[in-house]
């Protein structure tokens, strides 16, 4: 009771620590195209065809030999004979995207064409190669289409199958451990009526586990542990299978908070303690090579110390690349206040053009999260932000 | 072969006159929290609970009446008795979260108090309601918890778990038939070598069905259809019950394109024409009452019409919300180059600070896709933009 957080860490701080220490996960597996997006190359992809594999003409039109085409013009036109071959003198109908037959080294798109009976009249000079994609010009055999790391879009995975394959190897999605931890929680699968005065039904834990698995991790969601450092301790032993452990609930500097005494005691703790608020009591540790992260039991905080930590950890154990956040440039249409020390994790309505900022009972409320549209988060050296100043927006996925 | 479009419209109009005529779907199911991230509610919320369902303590410390703290100070101590009740004189130990005993109306936090032996001294003074948590003060019983058209987040669910929900009403996904066709399509599942000269591997209809996907749709990827009316009019007829169709290929002005004259003959071809580059040949139409797109062949001008016909297609069937784009301003790196008349789709990849667009074969290579990072888009009555201006870049996902 008469313990304090013994020192706070700034959250840049925090993540580089906490980073740091995490490896990326060289599991791999192989998956079929139809199922890849979203997924990471665990090799770099090498074309073993070339694109296109025939000289394909880029219009509708008739291919020619380019030197018959020699001063053609709408004035001037060259007369050629339609044939199944081309050879001096004689031209054949393509499509766009059909073989260019031999012989022919141009085509002259429809356009400049007009057809009478067996003859066509060319009315424009072309040069050899003109619409005419050459054999390998999009995509050479040998050529290295995507790099190892490469984060799979459909676009990509179209290209892909174009070039004949049908399946990728890709990095293992980070397996997260998700263990709720408190005396206070009932389980949902448990209780189907109110439950009893004083104890919560678990969402945490659901809440964790939905957005790892948003955020491309495989969640583990587990059953309730007591507040109870042995308990919380074979939770974690009987996980160290798992490429990160979140535990939730017990990180504060309660008689019951014993979550970053046990991370202490089985690896080390890197943090306790964060400028974050909500989310102070967040903590952030190693066991055996293994991230854990020690989520506040209070929804809020909790869910900052998953948009912190678990986001960031989860693409690094699956190398996923850093997707530059979006923002929004709004204007405040109330003033924020913030506490000095702590960035501070606003919750806001888009009003219109301008965003509105929740205020009430913070962190122990999630409706003030399920009620927001996104966050502004105030620097730990800013004491807020007037009615009317333009701040960054993040959206809350 | 002597056809043109008749009639160019801008990609505004093109998308006014197709969204205006699309239903939202209003069929609905039943589905588990569990499964429900990204889903839209098709019922308003209502709580049939109180949160909390109890008085519940604000903070760790000691459940008192108010009253006993009256004038309480460090220097000037209030001491009660410990007691498992609480009443005049007596305050018992309450955590987080915990139930505040009956007779007490509020909670002096752990900070503000000595513990010896029996006893506490109360260091502050607190009024009525201090760190108690009233019940119904997050949600009320009877309260709106969300409106139908939510679209659930994993924080919202939640929500939705702590007020004993176990499955929500949803809208059901829109069904989106693909039909590939082209005399000069291969099936990925037929051929495993390199196809002939003049033949190329189907993948729009896999890019397709992949990002209908990505979008909340459920993709029926069909097999592919030669270029001849009446099979292209069978395979439309085969799926009106799907909620949009999407026909890929044939709707250029050449020889084999019939996508849009037979939209026109089964329904109505509200566009055929629009000023955007690459995608020009993208068709818009109704055929009873089911939204129908063609996409052109040529990959980049297929994903463009994606982009800005089907995903806001698929959103508007589905009920999801608009979710503003985000933007990253950036300066480029070299000049664009833009037609007037239409909007240009560049392709551009970060580089460093800037964006550098992707000059090349354009529309017929999707490789400039599979490179970029994002796009950007050049509107109809700008001739491009110079080296070193700061443009709105978007997101290739």
């Amino acid at each position: 009771m008469g313990r304090i957080f013994k020192k706070r860490t700034s959250v840049d701080e925090a993540l580089n620590l906490f980073l740091e220490r995490i490896s990326t996960i060289k599991k791999t597996e192989e998956i079929s195209l139809e199922t890849c997006t979203g997924r990471v190359l665990a090799e770099a992809v090498i074309s073993e065809r070339n694109v296109p594999h025939y000289r394909r003409a880029a219009m509708d039109g008739y291919a020619v030999r380019a030197s018959d085409t020699m001063g053609a013009s709408p004035s001037n036109p060259v007369m050629l004979q339609l044939s199944d071959r081309v050879e001096e003198g004689t031209s054949t109908w393509v499509h766009t995207g059909a073989l260019v037959p031999e012989g022919a080294d141009a085509v002259v798109m429809v356009e400049d064409t007009i057809t009478a009976g067996n003859l066509v009249e060319i009315r424009a000079q072309v040069y050899p190669g003109k619409n005419v994609g050459q054999i390998g010009e999009d995509i050479k055999k040998g050529e290295v289409v995507f790099e190892e790391g490469h984060l799979l879009r459909p676009c990509d995975i179209a290209v892909l199958a174009s070039l004949g394959f049908g399946r990728v190897k890709v990095f293992k999605k980070p397996v997260v451990a998700v263990i709720p931890t408190g005396d206070e929680l009932v389980s949902r699968q448990e209780e189907r009526d109110v439950p009893p005065p004083g104890m919560v039904l678990e969402t945490n834990g659901l809440m964790s586990s939905l957005y790892v698995k948003k955020w491309g991790g495989i969640p583990r969601y587990l059953d309730i542990v007591p507040d109870n450092p042995d308990n919380i301790k074979r939770a974690i032993e009987a996980n160290l299978d798992a490429d990160m452990i979140l535990l939730s609930g017990g990180t504060s500097v309660g008689k019951r908070d014993h979550a970053s005494e046990v991370v202490a005691a089985l690896g080390e703790l890197l943090v306790h303690g964060i400028g974050v608020s909500p989310g102070k009591p967040s903590a952030l540790g190693i066991i055996s090579n293994i991230p854990v992260v020690c989520l506040p039991g209070y929804p809020v905080a909790g869910l900052v110390s998953l948009y912190f930590f678990v986001r960031p950890g989860i693409r690094k154990l699956a190398t996923i690349p850093e997707i530059p956040e979006p923002i929004f440039k709004k204007r405040l249409a109330a003033k924020i206040s913030s506490k000095i020390g702590y960035i501070n994790f606003v919750r806001v309505v888009f009003e219109g053009d301008k965003v509105r900022p929740l205020t009430g009972n913070g962190d122990r409320v999630l409706t003030s999260v399920a009620k927001a549209d996104g966050y502004v988060l105030v620097p730990e050296n800013v004491e807020g932000y007037e009615e009317g100043e333009e701040v960054d927006v993040f959206l809350i996925e």
